[in-house]
């Protein structure tokens, strides 16, 4: 077998047979397939796309490509999550301590953040002491616990996707359903989660900015997750404004406490609900609905809160910062935005926000630089709301004053002011599972 | 500039600048650019292909990319002739002694062959003693004095060609109109000459299976030429049957000059006087038909083969095998060939043709074969043959008779043989030139 003749079978849009697919993924992560002939696949890939067939194949193929990840010294049915990326989005740290109170089993690998986005680990690591780095039987004995644990990315976990997404971003192939639900899947077959809640973003915030494009990505996902014997769900929701209002490392903690202490905004109040609910219908707990009561009542009896000052003790955070917010460590300078006009909130670019967040220091460049914490952004008004000239619409926060400049002009490009009141989107669009489609808008 | 935002313009179909075309080639050359950023590059071009400009833009930074041949030495108008390569393919031993009998300018770099198609620079070479590497002032010594040379490539000719068809041959990005064109133009415009006669094969033994895709790759060829300000003319010429009937170095050598003595075969001297008549018309010495009578005389005179004989003799080569071809060394072992039914010969599969003289000994495998130039076939029927059982069809030669049956058997596929009489394809589908295209079938 040649790859440059599975190259131009692609290129002519032929289909690839699960042994060339196999001996593609097995030779690139053994050196023995160039780069440059997996580039021109990939490309090829991008412009003629792949069966489901050939992605569950080529998903199945990366994930093996490094370790299993063996849950089944925890017991019950683990359930994972995972977003596609976002601004503001702190989900994780609401819903894994919604579902552990319900009795499902969260043990969660998360990223860290780059770019616009954040990460998960990043966000918890503002907490003092807290570890994100576990060896596994600890990672088991924590879930087995408390019924929760979310960690870093440890051991290989598909190491073909690494050195696919590292080609992929500097050949201009990132931008492809495919290779996108591919690398996303391989990671999570490989982290061994039984049940898997997709949370696909949609909007100017994330990697997909259309709701057709965001379908197809979750169609395709819970069709490799499926097939591949995991229980599959995919919820669309909307990254055209950020989720709640904090975007920065312990602000975002904060908001997340706040959330399970009944006191969250109402947009991340309700996404976080509808997750923890269809997650909690994944690990069998009964209907959407009815989970979804389940989940209210986490956060209303408290055990919710519980959950997660578990996990922080757990993994060797200071708790006390989760019991009293106003212990986290604060940015010592602020700043406030004002609006230049008056009018209606109509758009937000919300990718332009997550990258003002990065000039206050609260996110990642490139995968070296170093995180500030307490940096970020209080947003005041979003999308909807009407404000007077002079009104505030976020507060910025940063240890060096210098920031704040680049940070504000940013942010006041990020809004979109206007006379006449808009329509507001819904906060989830679609639900995507084995039975199919189901839109709400 | 970024090249990883060079391949998502031409991903997304939009129009390199003339700048990002120069920045790319140079880039590559100098090694900034790896090839796997370029593989992906030349994927999106074989899907999204080129404008006629991006293409002109880019063969000429490739043409630039090391020499400019400066044939300014050499008096009068030079003209250069390319085939894209055949089976049988001897024209250039006919063609450059005819233009230069006439007064033409002939100073021409030959490639050598690989796989089914044979060079001009192993063919000279089974001339004994001819040299086929000759220092720069030699070589434009010879054409001075003689009118003509054929040389093997010297210098560095086009080097950005060189390793991006090294790079396009194992990543499937070979077949691509704009991508041949660039890399066939780029080594022609360095080579230095005032007109290019282009000869594009079509059919079965050519590159370029059908007449189509012929005439849109020679146009484009023509137009890139003529945007360096060099004279064009393109012949779309048959390439479904073996040109002429011997195959294989010395057998070729020793066609050509019967043809120069006025018994070639009737498609191969046809061929020949049709590419003569328009290198010279493309040297200013009249209209194409003026031209074509000019090369009847040349040959019928006697002077044609003067001018091989003059060649051989500058380039140190024993000319006595010219004059008396059968003082060419012969291959130890010959083969006959015989039909297996009566019939008509309605197609021969020309590059399997190809092949079979390869198995002899006659072609290269990869780059490092060596060559057997006495061993090939001559032909003894052709397409629109009538044969009865038992009839010859063609002779082998090789050195070694273990080469025989695989021969036999790859040739005797090449043929079919059926009850019906064929319809004769003409052997000049059109010319192509900046006045248009003209078709003649």
């Amino acid at each position: 077998m040649r790859m440059v003749d599975l190259i131009s079978k692609k290129k002519s849009s032929e289909i690839l047979t699960d042994e060339e697919i196999q001996f593609m993924i097995d030779g690139y992560v053994k050196e023995e397939i160039p780069d440059y002939q997996m580039s021109a696949m990939l490309m090829a890939i991008c412009f003629n796309g792949m069966t489901d067939h050939e992605m569950a194949v080529m998903t199945g193929a990366m994930a093996h490509s490094g370790d299993m990840v063996d849950l089944s010294a925890i017991e019950g049915i683990k359930v994972d999550k995972h977003s596609t990326g976002g601004v503001g989005d702190k989900t994780t740290l609401v819903i894994a301590p919604i579902v552990a109170a319900c009795g499902g089993k969260v043990a969660k690998m998360s990223g860290r953040g780059l770019g616009h986005t954040g990460g998960t680990v990043d966000k918890m690591e503002s907490i003092p002491g807290m570890r994100t780095s576990i060896p596994r039987d600890e990672f088991f004995d924590i879930v087995n616990k408390t019924g929760l644990s979310v960690i870093g990315q440890s051991g290989n976990l598909a190491p073909a996707d690494k050195k696919l997404y590292a080609l992929r971003d500097v050949t201009a192939t990132v931008n492809s359903i495919p290779l996108i639900a591919s690398s996303i899947m391989s990671k999570k077959l490989a982290a061994g989660s039984d049940s898997i809640l997709l949370d696909v973003k949609t909007g100017s915030g994330a990697f997909m900015k259309t709701l057709d494009d965001s379908i197809l990505l979750a169609s395709k996902m819970v069709a490799i997750g499926e097939h591949e014997g995991r229980r599959m769900v995919a919820l669309i929701t909307d990254m055209d404004t950020p989720l709640g209002n904090a975007i920065g490392s312990s602000l975002e903690v904060i908001e997340a406490i706040q959330t399970l202490q009944g006191n969250g905004p109402e947009d991340l109040t309700s996404i976080c609900l509808s997750l923890s609910a269809n997650m909690l219908h994944l690990s069998g707990m009964g209907d959407v609905e009815t989970c979804k009561n389940m989940a209210r009542e986490a956060i209303a009896s408290g055990r919710a809160l519980g959950k997660l000052i578990d996990m922080v003790e757990a993994q060797g955070g200071d708790s006390s910062v989760v019991k009293d917010t106003n212990a986290f460590e604060k940015a010592p300078l602020s700043y406030e935005v004002r609006s230049d006009r008056d009018g209606y909130v109509t758009h937000m670019n919300t990718e332009r926000c997550g990258i003002a967040s990065v000039a206050l220091g609260a996110g990642r460049v490139t995968k070296e630089s170093a995180i500030d914490y307490s940096a970020g952004i209080i947003l005041d008004k979003k999308v909807g709301a009407f404000v007077n000239k002079g009104d505030l619409l976020a507060t910025l926060y940063a240890s060096d004053e210098k920031m704040f400049a680049e940070a504000e002009s940013i942010l006041l490009e990020a809004y979109t002011i206007s006379d006449e009141k808009p329509k507001m989107e819904p906060l989830i669009f679609a639900r995507v599972s084995k039975e199919g489609i189901e839109k709400y808008s």
